[in-house]
């Protein structure tokens, strides 16, 4: 299961010690989603009083979590203002992977989402699962000698375009990888987990962890019914709705690339025949624009350059992307649609074609509702949203994830569930 | 909004009073949804002691909303067997209309889902807002007269296949009528609601109604993911995911009819081209058959046939109703699809079709969780699904509902929300 997309409320029952923990995650939770907070506005939000509050600061703070400070631009003699909480950015990171079809990104990112620096290499001949995750391990090992790198790794996260069990992130089917049926989670446990003090990566669609990122730190903020459109090789989503992950009954939802939108169409990676992909996925644009074999970066700078000349050769494109959305806004009525990625730029370079296609479809009723955006996290949001994968270790229980037993706090016997950093094996 | 699908958890802060008519509507609703409980049952349910448990069934027994008894089938000897506890089915009724667009049926529904009696009237020249409006209220009064009626109606809900903005009743878009923002709550309220009390009828979409009385009392008990396919003159689609209702932004949400299937298809009543109800409605399906203009009925008995001769004729639409739900499959990996009305005919003409080209469609993933199945309350799904929208103030406060003022549990100046039926104005 992906995490909740929102902090969980503060706990009041339960045993005294199980409470603080959760209320110690819950707050760190609202810095983390928030930036930084007042005790006042703390206090407001978790519904707790003051002093209660005030402990819970003062332990995090202990554990090198967060720091207080003096609101900027307050004055003396102005009463005493109520100090503004943050989390220590580099008190805690995780890692964080964004596997695509031709090109694996690993960056390491701070408690509140940041991405303090990242690393990338082309995916080249061989994609097999045992390949990237060679990969993502040489990877790992440069982000993690880079000198913002902190000494506490809590966990990692990795996304991919496919279709992954979340429980032990095997992945079900990756068509524009070629993998089917992939144990991938083991297989980055086997490489990378013993350097993460046994803490197991966990992983994610692509798209899902998109929306998420977004939904926590960009554009979807404060929005319940959002799809994130993730256009790489191939097209994929991620969706909010009423405010909770469309998780669907086994966790397969939201493959929108996959809606059957040309009977008859171009054959599909997927088996089957005029998937919504075969329209507007990497593949149909690079066709558009008259191109042989591309890379997604390539493609990125070719629609550019096309955009930039005022040619009408994505139109087409442009039209079914459009079209397609007029689909999902008749079944999910969203707030917010994200375009992303390759298609993002589509839309930037042909905005006007898409909304008409848009428009022509949609039923009015829901149409009114919705708003088009590209991410605000930009090529980030995908990386993000898997280093949110990552933090739930952390959130659930400060304590025993940072590993510092804090005296009457720790219980006897209980293991931190991640080492410091410095003593991995690397 | 439309009712939660589950019944709410036993309240445990506020006010006392408060407290206590939020679990006699709680335990209410269990019985509601389950049949008879044992008292031992709804103790382990609503996490509640055995004598509070014991008080409120008092209360309602008082209320004569519920009776008790021994089960059957138990020794005088075997110890004390816990009683079984059961709502009275007639001790409180909802009226509820279903609108089609050539017919309009009203029943009234019991305690338990169960539909005491129903009258339907076939949809003549005229399909105003005003003319149908004439029409429900004519059936109502045709309904209580009925000797199975009793005396207390507790609100009445109203489906149609239309788009609803529920909090007043609002038609947005009923294409298939030919409405267009038509205040058909406020219809209803004028020539309905005075007989009612002062209750305001409900409104909501068929196919949300649909879904939800299936998942309360019929085929898709026990699954969070669910979709409801409503095959009438117009197809109409209602989901559950993870065991919520999907409403969208502004409840808008599961237009499935009005998926884009086929670019430069036949015109829709929306105004777009080539949706998914243009090759699977009523239309379609007569068009296959060769029949010119036909009612719903003459069309299921057409069907029927076709089916029973073992002819072809059914084939393209039943590939298009495959092909289509592979889409719904693909977004939103239910557990269960439900294929209703005109379209249930069409599966059980021709089942093999549909799966086969579901199958093609579909990503293998989510293609092994999906069920299909028609519903297990029939031509009755809406109807009871228009009564849940009817329940919900007796279940938010069965005393203030059935309006017995109970001494010491009704507030000063508490007024029923609703009258016994045999001093209502007819």
């Amino acid at each position: 299961m992906p995490p909740q997309t929102r902090v969980p409320r503060a706990a009041r029952g339960g045993k005294p010690e199980d409470v603080r923990r959760h209320n110690l995650g819950t707050l760190l939770g609202h810095l983390h989603e928030s930036g930084s907070l007042s005790r006042a506005e703390l206090t407001s939000r978790m519904g707790l009083n003051r002093s209660t509050i005030g402990g819970l600061v003062a332990q995090l703070t202990d554990l090198g979590l967060v720091h207080e400070e003096r609101p900027a631009g307050t004055h003396a003699g102005a009463g005493r203002p109520s100090l503004l909480v943050s989390a220590c950015p580099a008190s805690a990171q995780v890692l964080a992977a964004d596997i695509g079809v031709d090109r694996v990104v690993v960056g390491l990112v701070g408690l509140g989402g940041r991405v303090v620096t990242r690393r990338h290499r082309r995916l080249a001949s061989s994609r097999s699962p045992s390949a990237v995750t060679t990969l993502i391990r040489r990877l790992v090992d440069g982000v993690l000698s880079d000198p913002a790198a902190g000494s506490r790794i809590v966990g990692m996260g990795v996304a991919l375009p496919g279709v992954v069990r979340h429980v032990d992130g095997f992945v079900r089917f990756a068509p524009n990888l070629g993998w089917v049926d992939q144990p991938l989670g083991d297989l980055l446990a086997a490489q990378i987990g013993a350097s993460l003090g046994g803490l197991r990566p966990r992983v994610g669609n692509d798209a899902d962890l998109g929306v998420l990122a977004e939904h926590l730190h960009g554009v979807a903020v404060g929005h319940d019914d959002v799809v994130f459109l993730a256009g790489e090789v191939g097209v994929g989503g991620g969706c909010i709705v009423g405010g909770r992950p469309l998780l669907g009954a086994g966790g397969y939802a939201g493959e929108l690339g996959h809606l059957p939108l040309v009977p008859g169409g171009r054959a599909c990676r997927c088996g089957a025949r005029g998937c919504w992909e075969t329209e507007i996925g990497a593949q149909a644009i690079a066709r558009a624009l008259g191109l042989d074999k591309s890379t997604s970066d390539d493609l990125v700078l070719a629609v550019r350059r096309a955009a930039s000349e005022g040619t009408s050769a994505l139109d087409g494109v442009a039209h079914f992307l459009g079209r397609g959305m007029a689909g999902v806004v008749n079944l999910l009525n969203p707030r917010l649609i994200i375009i992303a990625g390759l298609l993002g730029e589509v839309f930037i370079a042909a905005g006007d074609v898409v909304r008409a296609s848009l428009y022509e479809a949609a039923l009015a009723a829901p149409m009114e509702q919705v708003q088009l955006a590209v991410p605000l996290l930009g090529d980030d949001a995908v990386l993000v949203g898997a280093s949110e994968l990552a933090w739930e270790d952390l959130l659930a229980d400060p304590v025993a994830a940072v590993g510092v037993a804090s005296a009457g706090v720790a219980p006897a016997g209980a293991r931190p569930r991640s080492v410091p950093f410095a003593t991995m094996d690397r």
